[in-house]
């Protein structure tokens, strides 16, 4: 079982007005030092298959196909092996 | 110059509807394997101060004023240095 940690970005090139939104939010509140907020998702899931090859192969498939919107976004991700649950016996 | 990856996620005692979906989305498509999906937010940003310490100290403070909701949610980030655009001179 391997944990994943996916981070969806919107490529450099299309505007963020939710990022724009939050800039203006941190000036407002007197944090005028701050600038370039790119706004992203962070998703974390669980994959129950025992090789990393195949983990991998699975994360990379659902980003591209239901977790990010390959025309305006990129994603990154990462693997780590995860115990099962206690209460997941055999 | 630094650049701030943050990452903010539910509390894990928090319910996440936009994860069930998500999971059930992956289900849909035929990923089983796919459990304990949990959604959050990515934020990038650079913040116009020569220390470290005072970028950190900025960062904290937006992620506990605006970025994230302390009842709900947990924040952590990294800080990188950042060289000066090109088109910024002295």
């Amino acid at each position: 079982m391997f944990k994943a940690k996916i981070t969806v970005t919107l490529r450099s090139s299309i505007l963020d007005p939710q990022g724009k939104a939050v800039e203006h939010g941190l000036h407002s509140l007197g944090y005028q030092s701050v600038s370039h907020v790119r706004i992203g998702k962070h998703i974390e899931l669980s994959v129950g298959v025992d090789s990393k090859a195949e983990a991998e192969r699975i994360v990379r498939e659902a980003c591209e196909r239901l977790l990010s919107n390959p025309v305006m976004e990129d994603f990154s991700f990462t693997l780590e092996p995860l115990k099962k649950p206690a209460h997941v016996k055999g």
